[in-house]
């Protein structure tokens, strides 16, 4: 009787244990599901900070949103610059003031999460000036770290106008 | 003393599961390291197939290292191409025969693994060709599939040439 007791004990105790395995995997316990909503709303709100940046000529800024690194990239119409220091000399070479700024606007905006910690950003880029607009399409790859989510690389090409960089 | 024997048992049972466990979180148990060599040659290998198909004029075998979906994308100075079918019908305008497409090198590849299934490949671009060469930059990023590794978005420019799209 006390045997066979302890085997029923046992055997519940071990359907117990296989029952939360399952709920875990399938992520039924209350976890968020796998929609990246918060992961889109906080890359969402670094380009909106950047573009506000951009927009009041304040490109060190505008540089928060890129991962503080010497392995920072930014490949375009010049080659690749590397380093958070290389990509801020390129935009201020590129963009020496104001009128060479101009108003930016990010718009179609499409992301690609690449597990839980990378995603891929594709967009719309346009300047708005009165030397002449200028624009383009962005890849953005992006990695969350402890801070948040930064832009690890960044390729960009000018569409549609003359290159900006001759 | 059944009952200790009983005890003593179930004991061992939890200790051996909490050490299989502990050494498979570790990756004790002959795992290999995260160094990401086979996924490197993996890579490695579609890109030199690519550039065996395309310096054979076949197009569409070059189109093999691409993801065969709707959603894979190519960005580049013309904006985005959407899907297998749109990448390869740009590649067919813009390299209609084998002078336009001459001999394809890549080089100087960079690569970043994000997670364990997916990577960022940068690297040169060449095009020998008697009626000029061209070249530049690419990004492309790439995700592990049950049937290999493909690229999934591809941005390329042109750099210190002019624009192989007009």
């Amino acid at each position: 009787m006390r045997r066979s007791r302890m085997v029923v004990f046992v055997g519940a105790g071990i359907v117990a244990v296989a029952a939360g395995w399952l709920l875990a995997q399938h992520s039924l316990l209350g976890k968020p599901p796998d929609t990246h909503d918060a992961d889109r709303a906080a890359i969402n709100s670094v380009l909106k900070a950047q573009q506000a940046a951009w927009n009041r000529g304040d490109v060190n800024a505008f540089l928060v949103g890129y991962w503080q690194s010497p392995e920072l990239t930014f490949s375009g119409s010049n080659g690749v610059s590397r380093g958070w220091d290389g990509v801020l000399a390129r935009y201020k070479k590129n963009y020496p003031d104001r009128s060479a700024m101009g108003e930016l606007t990010f718009s179609d905006l499409e992301f690609r999460f690449l597990g839980s910690e990378a995603a891929l950003v594709l967009g719309k880029w346009h300047l708005k000036r009165d030397i002449g607009d200028i624009g383009g399409v962005f890849s953005l790859v992006w990695q969350k770290f402890p801070e948040g989510w930064k832009i690890i690389h960044d390729h960009t090409s000018a569409v549609g106008f003359p290159q900006p960089n001759p």
